[in-house]
């Protein structure tokens, strides 16, 4: 549910393990801070986080550039970032931002198409893009010797992009193929997808990252151009640099590439239309042939990091790993393995956002229960821990496991390169994600009891059932 | 649920019988060609429907004129209509078209704030004006020796307006004032709201005309002024007099009032983002302290006159007559009359609009009747309907009301115009308006079946439930 990430090419997404959480999850899985160490962490710890040194500086033309230090290995991370996603699409437009990513591609004046993927692939490196709902994305894995000519491409692109119908019409055709198999022919996608727009009854959120099928058709190469104009421009951007570096030397060879980028246009503050004050309980129910296991998933509108209130966030993250995360989580243990209702369940909390994002919980039925009587099994666990809060115990085990994690995640370049740009492209800032430990160690069971008791409100959230029925034709109007 | 009318001034809302409807139903009622005649008549006519001969034209300066004669009082209605509304809006505007409306009334170079209303009522003339989706309206009735002073008033505030801060900051507050009244106040209305914005997952008819407060509580007169020098011009309007007088009249009158206004904007084509393929049945639950009975709402997403498909409009108009419309409907019969499940039940079809719009039934369950019981007894009218049809008998009946109606609503000279006037502003015609009554009479029970089978689809639709709570605090993100 959390931030949708769609990435540019399906064949060639990454396969290392530090990329992995990165394709894993999607649709309904997400990139919240917590969220991207899960996976390679185990431990009690209750050690201090070292902090690592990060560099951090601007060009003058207003790129702005994050040095993560990792010193195990020879290789090195590097990602732009852009403060542009699906969220700053024109209405009637959406799709736009991720077409323009894969349009990356397309070639420069200095570099034709195909020269700098052929060129990371001859140094046996990798590659890939991504485009979330507030940012766009490009990244390398390379051997450090050839981190300066990976800049070289990459600044080269930031403004010289050149494109052609030759380019653009087949593109699209991928474009829209990735639509086909990544939403049209994945139920859970399309009912999230349904959730979103359920959800948001007025912010761009509620459309698709990928965009809706109908107006992705109509994408072309001169409202893509546009796009690229107005937000491809060294001012909007975060340089993340990863890997057995220094920041001066990181600093030197900015300055060489991409501090000869000219900063085309000025970009306005990143206001949308905001929410209304939500006052009604929503349910989608999506049925599709292919459903094999129902579930439910439901999402609240709660404040994003960037809009929370301070400790607002941190005690949504502690609340979701208590409800939600893993088999010691309440919804887990009590669907699970008291009630016998469920053959899974949890819940995540997607932090990482500029506007108000996503609190879920979700649950697969056992054979012969019926959504509805999950439903309610949720309810009754959000009901008690709104009603009757958590224990201080629980917050140690989450506060614990989450520094951990944060800990631990320092151990993956990639993992750190890409907490800072999506930090930097959210509303955030070095020291937010530095301080992010601390802030999750200053939690009290009052501060997880407060958000429960402020967010877990029905009449902001939706519910979605997936189920299996035989298809029927769609209608348009 | 149809077109949202907002109107300007509750205090000076019209009283007359013939502007009745205007008022009556809102917000869960509207404006369709059909449901503005019905209230004033009976009948079982079949007779031929003797056309008015209506009078159309086009001033040089792109302004559009609907004579519509009515030779038996002395009174004239004089509607100016603009062909923007709610749905013209930028995101995060919303409410702005209504403001602007309001803002109409602030005087002009010319007029100063105050006079043109004042000239009205000393003449004993009415006046009001009102804002939906798709048009903003300005209307008199007056004795026909003043037409010629309205015209020179009305053309004058076409492009003439003045806005200060003294005038603009006053007004806000009293159309937050109406938002509180209209809707905040109104538990069905907000359930309106909600079903809105539940039901159109791109499309901007999911915002409310009236607006979101929090985005009404920021408009300001720089957005005013700039809205309307972008829509408010010669060539964006419809002038459309029924009264007793004669084209030449009129256009002579024309010439010499808004034929001296200059077209100030090129108007671009209307072009709003559409709805994707809609694929999931949606529920939304409005829980009101203030609800007294409960009541359900549903509303299903099908194609207006203006996108339909030949014949498929006027297959909805009679569907929706045969199933709601009435005590002898078929959701009356099976859920008040048969079953006593309901204390009252119905259905519309809204289909005056430019883009996709609703087909709505609701019902209110009788005391102990909950309402997902009603909501099945409503599902087992509609599968009935889907797989069975309707007989040729119903659809007689239903034609003959129909057509009976339009002949009779040519009694009232208000309802004429407001035919023409949302016709002309929705992407219809003055003869699309005429051959009505005739595209009626084609309807086949093999038309109304088919619209039945390819449009009463729960994946595309919202049912909205409206229930007394206690009620709970809000909250914002």
């Amino acid at each position: 549910m959390p931030i949708n990430l769609t990435f540019r090419r399906n064949a060639q997404a990454p396969t290392g393990v530090a990329l992995a959480s990165f394709v894993a999850g999607l649709p309904l899985a997400g990139l919240t801070l917590a969220g991207l160490a899960i996976a390679s962490v185990f431990g009690t710890a209750t050690m201090a986080a070292p902090k690592p040194e990060i560099g951090h500086f601007t060009l003058t033309n207003g790129l702005e550039v994050v040095v993560v230090p990792d010193r195990r290995a020879p290789v090195i991370t590097h990602m732009v970032w852009y403060k542009v996603g699906a969220a700053d699409e024109t209405p009637g437009k959406s799709g736009l931002a991720h077409f323009l990513e894969h349009l990356l591609f397309k070639g420069t004046a200095k570099n034709p198409i195909g020269k700098f993927s052929q060129t990371v692939a001859f140094v046996g490196g990798q590659e890939n893009a991504f485009t979330a709902q507030d940012y766009t994305g490009y990244f390398q894995r390379v051997s450090r010797d050839h981190l300066k000519t990976l800049m070289e491409f990459e600044s080269d692109r930031m403004t010289g992009l050149v494109l052609t119908d030759e380019t653009v019409g087949p593109e699209l055709k991928v474009v829209l193929e990735e639509q086909n198999q990544r939403v049209a022919n994945n139920p859970r996608a399309r009912l999230s997808e349904q959730i979103d727009a359920a959800l948001y009854l007025n912010h761009p959120y509620g459309r698709p990252v990928i965009g809706w099928r109908h107006e992705i058709e109509k994408l072309n190469r001169e409202e893509a151009l546009a796009f690229y104009k107005r937000f491809y421009t060294p001012n909007n951007a975060v340089l993340v640099v990863a890997g057995d570096v220094k920041t001066d030397e990181i600093k030197a060879l900015a300055q060489e590439t991409y501090g000869k980028v000219p900063k085309v246009a000025e970009i306005a503050p990143r206001v949308r239309p905001q929410e209304p004050v939500q006052i009604a309980a929503r349910h989608v129910t999506l049925a599709d042939a292919r459903v094999q296991q129902p579930s439910l998933h439901r999402a609240y509108l709660v404040p994003s990091s960037t809009t929370a209130k301070p400790g607002e966030a941190e005690g949504l993250e502690i609340l979701s790993f208590i409800l939600g995360h893993g088999t010691t989580s309440r919804l887990y243990r009590t669907l699970v393995v008291e009630r016998e209702l469920a053959v899974g369940a949890g819940g995540f909390y997607n932090g990482t956002a500029l506007d108000a994002t996503q609190f879920g919980v979700y649950g697969s039925p056992k054979p012969g229960v019926t959504l509805n009587k999950l439903e309610d099994a949720i309810d009754g666990v959000i009901d008690d821990v709104v009603a009757k809060g958590v224990t201080p115990e629980e917050v140690e085990r989450a506060k614990n496991r989450l520094i951990a994690d944060a800990v631990y995640a320092q151990d993956s370049q990639a993992t750190m390169a890409r907490w800072y740009g999506a930090a930097l492209t959210t509303g955030s800032t070095v020291e937010d994600v530095q301080a992010w430990p601390d802030r999750i160690r200053a939690v009290t069971a009052d501060t997880v009891n407060a958000a429960a008791k402020a967010w877990l409100d029905k009449r902001r959230s939706v519910t979605g059932y997936l189920v299996k029925d035989s298809q029927q034709e769609e209608k348009r109007t």
